[in-house]
């Protein structure tokens, strides 16, 4: 299967060891060879001699739009609709913020109950500030909890817990229906899946860069804003590079048109020049090989789940249909916490996430299918052995 | 004056070429040559071979707190009192917004006329959301404009352009006697000027990275929030990161105690990482001897542009009393974009702000005296020789 995977070259633009089985990339990605000499570039030459002229003459001012038309293109948006910009959870606050503003006869945010925590925290912090309401239900409730008073229903397309996917498309057309917008967090699918935004007349999105996007920890986030909402939303955070003319200096604020009005400080430049590394290289293998080298990886670790891992407590927590599921496989069990332990001192790394879950990503660009025998193998044997009931693998500490 | 100079020694801690004299550390620091090999350090090896783990094996979670922390040693903070976060327009609209909330019998933020123009921004834009008022007054209007339907006063300790360093003590007791909380922008004199926040007793702040902490391009921004008021004010960007405990994933917020309730987002631990170089020379050095050197750069410019540049239609902006101004001199002339353009070409970088004002920043850790003298030269033979009347120096372009 690797010697019939197309992309499988691509494994070899990121730093990897032999000795481990990195099956964390949904939580943050490898690092792509390539980065580590931007970075310096970056450093020694632009900001060493270039210095403030970088701006400018290096084109740092433009990046987050730049990087942020590539990220684009890999989500289905056109030019000038995505910006790098701040963190996942302030893109999710403006957002939420001015859809919310621009609806004020609709005073409800739907959302899914189990959606990542900061999309929660951020939607009743927002709701708290412009007093309104967030609706959290159930998955299978959603398009009927959307209702004529529902300004926004802000999801995230793949479940952190789960890997499960949801139709993006059905739901979009559903929030519309009933006169509602609709916000994706896409940070657990871009990079992973292919997705489509303007097809699917999506109105504003958000993610993060340090996931399948390989832009390194911390890494800067992108938000889209489909084009023909642009001016209507207003970015609550008016920072002075969202003006129509920043160097004029003015005292009244006057927002710059299109997806530069959703500029507001200094963009992170430095990091900005790692996450475009990243994104380079997800655009040259192209989204759709990439989503469908990821529906075979999963099928092929939930086939190999089933047949090594069920027998042993194990419970496949990740849809079977390919189309509703990322590039991540689920595993509950009730000891997952010292079991994903046990098996990353054997080279494989997952993670876990209460109350049972055994998360493993298996990140396209990067991921071989040799890997998932090596890993269920392993995750069996610390089973099978009862490595996982030694006492360090049983030790209240934090895995993020 | 070199020679006697005690941290005379730091500027070969920076990268400098003897053809430039770097006059713009107020705008963007110098590169400081260790961030390289940090930079390298943390790609490589951190994110490169710790992966994931790094959140807590490299302390990248902390980060925020621990560079925080040493902000805090270089502003007159506590520990725990200062968080490295997001830009700097997202931290005044944090902590503007959470004043505000937390004074609602007060509808007023009282801000300076000429403040920098993302403070004016983001107040217009939080009274817009929260509907209150901003009341920007001039300079000597401050005191008296201060009332108690004042919720905040919200100032720039140092004038971006002409280097203008208000009486923070007096200021902020002002603010006090009124009942109103002060929050200061310290971009442009964390790093130049001594700071005491905890002695002057200070509400709240922010500051930027790349200026004189030199943490290199778009580096994050801090802020400050005095511990008093740490529980009392509310950040209105709940991301899952102020959670009391993230890693439980949570469906409802629970605030951390503390300046940890501050975090929002995953924290930009590359950049951070940079900018931790250029905190740490900064310590290294020291605040009050940094504060002093500024004192005499700015002193002996000042003298020779007195005495060289009056004469050719300069007029010094900068106040002449050492304890009003910051590292900065500025210069006005009616040809002043024109003067820094042609200046530039020979090796002075310095910068404009319209209408008419060329800043030249003294970065303390960085610039020798020497470097005034041949800067001042140059500047007048640029005039003298009627090079800034040349056609290349007068076209449209903007400067950052």
């Amino acid at each position: 299967m690797d010697a019939a995977d197309p992309i499988a070259a691509f494994r070899d633009r990121f730093l990897t060891d032999d000795a481990t089985i990195y099956l964390d990339g949904n939580s943050m990605g490898r690092l792509p060879k390539a980065a580590v000499p931007r970075l310096r570039e970056m450093a020694e030459h632009e900001w060493g001699t270039i210095l403030v002229r970088g701006w400018i003459e290096s084109g740092w001012m433009e990046s987050p739009l730049r990087v942020g038309d590539r990220i684009g293109e890999l989500i289905g948006a056109s030019p000038g609709e995505v910006l790098v910009a701040d963190t996942t959870s302030v893109g999710l606050f403006r957002l939420m913020t001015s859809v919310v503003r621009a609806r004020p006869q609709r005073r409800v945010i739907v959302t899914e109950r189990s959606n990542f925590p900061t999309d929660l925290y951020i939607a009743a912090g927002v709701a708290e500030l412009l007093g309104c309401e967030v609706r959290a239900v159930e998955r299978a409730e959603l398009a009927d909890a959307v209702d004529a008073d529902t300004a926004l229903l802000a999801l995230t397309e793949v479940d952190f817990r789960t890997g499960e996917r949801h139709d993006v498309g059905a739901l979009t057309e559903a929030a519309h229906a009933a006169g509602a917008l609709v916000l994706w967090d896409l940070s657990h699918s871009a990079g992973a899946v292919q997705i489509r935004l303007n097809h699917h007349r999506v109105d504003v999105a958000v993610g993060c860069g340090y996931k399948y996007l390989n832009g390194g920890p911390g890494s800067p986030a992108y938000l889209y804003v489909a084009t023909a909402l642009q001016d209507e939303l207003r970015n609550p955070i008016q920072g002075w590079l969202g003006h129509d003319n920043p160097f004029l200096f003015d005292s009244d604020y006057r927002r710059a048109p299109g997806i530069r009005g959703w500029m507001s400080g200094s963009p992170p430049v430095l990091a900005i020049s790692a996450l475009a590394v990243g994104v380079d290289i997800q655009l040259e293998a192209g989204a759709r090989a990439i989503g469908e080298k990821a529906a075979m990886l999963t099928e092929v670790f939930m086939r190999l789940a089933h047949a090594r891992l069920d027998p042993l407590g194990f419970d496949v927590a990740t849809p079977g249909s390919p189309e509703r599921r990322g590039a991540q496989v689920s595993l509950r069990h009730a000891d997952g916490l010292a079991i994903v332990r046990a098996v990353a001192d054997r080279g494989v790394i997952g993670d876990f996430r209460p109350p049972d879950m055994c998360r493993f990503g298996l990140a396209p660009l990067y991921t071989r299918f040799v890997d998932l025998w090596d890993a269920v193998e392993r995750i069996a044997e610390v089973v099978e052995t009862n490595t996982h009931r030694l006492p360090k693998y049983r030790e209240e500490v934090a895995i993020p």
